[in-house]
């Protein structure tokens, strides 16, 4: 892998008004059924308290208050089935531009619904996220509109604010976990607690069902995997670059989790947060809980990167 | 009913300051697929995202923060199964003082975890609330301990800081649907609502199944009723003459809704906001449902009061 410049703290600091002109920090509560669970002391930022019920509404945020005149009035466009959808649908929304986004054939409808509901328009295209992906940046490039990433580095800076929130409300956190999808989330995180004080241990985890970003980052090629995860947030096929030297230069460790005590973890978070978990948003806690021996004693930061978990999907993790 | 005095607007601007210094305001959030459903535009007040996931922990800031030097050394007594209980325990624990709560026996024992986890005494006794209820009033004596009430001025103060936020988030709010309990809630937002704007229609609504507040509300005496409703936040037996004379003031109507609408709009929030909401949670959207004719075309607010459902709860709703 290659030099690259990489963003910093300073950038992250600098994203923070273009983020605060629309939300408000997340809580990050402290809660004692999981601290006895895990032996430690146990904090989880809610993310999943955004609007769009996910941490990359920052990201989205930051991206669209750097746009260039001629951007603004080409408008956003991006692929996705997920939350980087409904951040983009946000953004453009407040900002008031048009939002374009690419779903595959047979994407979710409720999340469809929501980007929708947000004033986007979906396009629906091509059997899987890839084509939708290089059909909507051919597009983008065709109608003079902006194609966008998902691991740009205004989204990057815009979601590393949430760490920012952390290091404010427990500066004296000993480690952090972080699921990861393409990478975003983590490398906010990580530039900002490794560049506030190096010694805090951030952690990244993933689906063992969707191994490519851990297996990149543990053997420093870009290696894909098939992925057969039910966490579409972290259901990351090809990886990308750039998180992957952001991740090499600052991340303690990666693991991966089973689908199954992702579902265990979801339970878990609704029984002792009364909080309702996506997939992704319970990974760092099915993490914590396999690496208990290691965290005991520790002020342990989980974070909760998103709620958008469907009735269908909750209904399997109860077991029906 | 006789006069009494009433808290007003600045009594409640004044518990702002003893609320927010531990707390941050919740979001109130648009939701597409309600307003859809509703074919009104939807917005929901998030009180599920405080710490002890209700509202009530904001009039327990505010009444602890009012303590006389000798109520600080005897400490807090209640009694409670369930948020209140929590509201004091949690303000007692920040404001570093001793919290003693009665529940009776068979309690909730996700509730009573909660209660100690935040440090409480808890102490089973008797086979009601009630019977809990008046025991320890009676120890909060001879203790030398300050005993509170479920709806003291103090606390309908410090919860109605939540309706102060909707009037600056959505000065044209509407109409706004409060569940009753004891009657905090919606006593805090009507002396808000109809004091700032007397044409903002407020709508208390309660379980079919636990109708004292509402039979008392529409008789204009004091009537008690059994209940037999599975959301405990609003099953309250005896009604309190206090809240009923600001609702006999303020409420424009107070509706009942059926258990069963109740879960049927548990369900509903998880599918369209992916918040967990506790029966008392999803009163207001049931009501709104009821109401739907009414509502059509206005801006509508429902207050998610609460988000502590239990897992064996939501079991019981999602039909297991």
């Amino acid at each position: 892998m290659t030099n690259h410049p990489m963003p910093t703290l300073h950038d992250i600091i600098t994203a923070r008004p273009h983020v605060y002109r629309y939300l408000r920090p997340t809580p990050l509560y402290r809660y004692s059924g999981l601290s006895e669970l895990l032996e430690a002391e146990v904090w989880v930022k809610h993310e999943n308290h955004q609007p769009v019920g996910a941490f990359k509404v920052r990201g989205g945020l930051n991206l669209a208050a750097h746009l260039t005149e001629a951007e603004r009035r080409g408008g956003l466009f991006t692929a996705s089935t997920g939350n980087h959808g409904q951040s983009i649908a946000f953004a453009a929304q407040v900002h008031g531009l048009k939002a374009t986004i690419a779903v595959p054939e047979g994407a979710n409808p409720g999340k469809v619904a929501a980007m929708r509901g947000l004033g986007a328009e979906v396009i629906f295209h091509g059997p899987d996220f890839d084509t939708a992906r290089e059909w909507i940046a051919a597009e983008a490039e065709a109608r003079g509109g902006r194609f966008v990433g998902p691991t740009e580095e205004a989204l990057i800076c815009g979601v590393g604010t949430y760490a920012l929130e952390i290091m404010e409300t427990l500066p004296d956190a000993q480690t952090i976990i972080v699921p990861v999808g393409a990478g975003s989330g983590v490398c906010g995180t990580s530039i900002v607690a490794k560049t506030v004080n190096p010694k805090i241990e951030v952690i990244a985890a993933q689906s063992a069902q969707a191994p490519a970003m851990q297996l990149s980052w543990q053997s420093g090629e870009l290696v894909t995997a098939e992925t057969r995860t039910f966490a579409e947030g972290v259901a990351t096929r090809v990886p990308f670059l750039n998180t992957q030297l952001i991740m090499r230069k600052h991340l303690d460790d990666f693991v991966l989790v089973d689908d199954t005590a992702i579902k265990e973890a979801i339970v878990l978070l609704l029984q002792h947060t009364h909080n309702l978990a996506e997939g992704a948003g319970a990974v760092a806690l099915a993490a914590a809980l396999q690496l208990k021996e290691r965290l005991a004693g520790k002020k342990v930061v989980l974070i909760m990167s998103g709620g958008n978990l469907s009735l269908e999907q909750l209904q399997d993790v109860l077991g029906n």
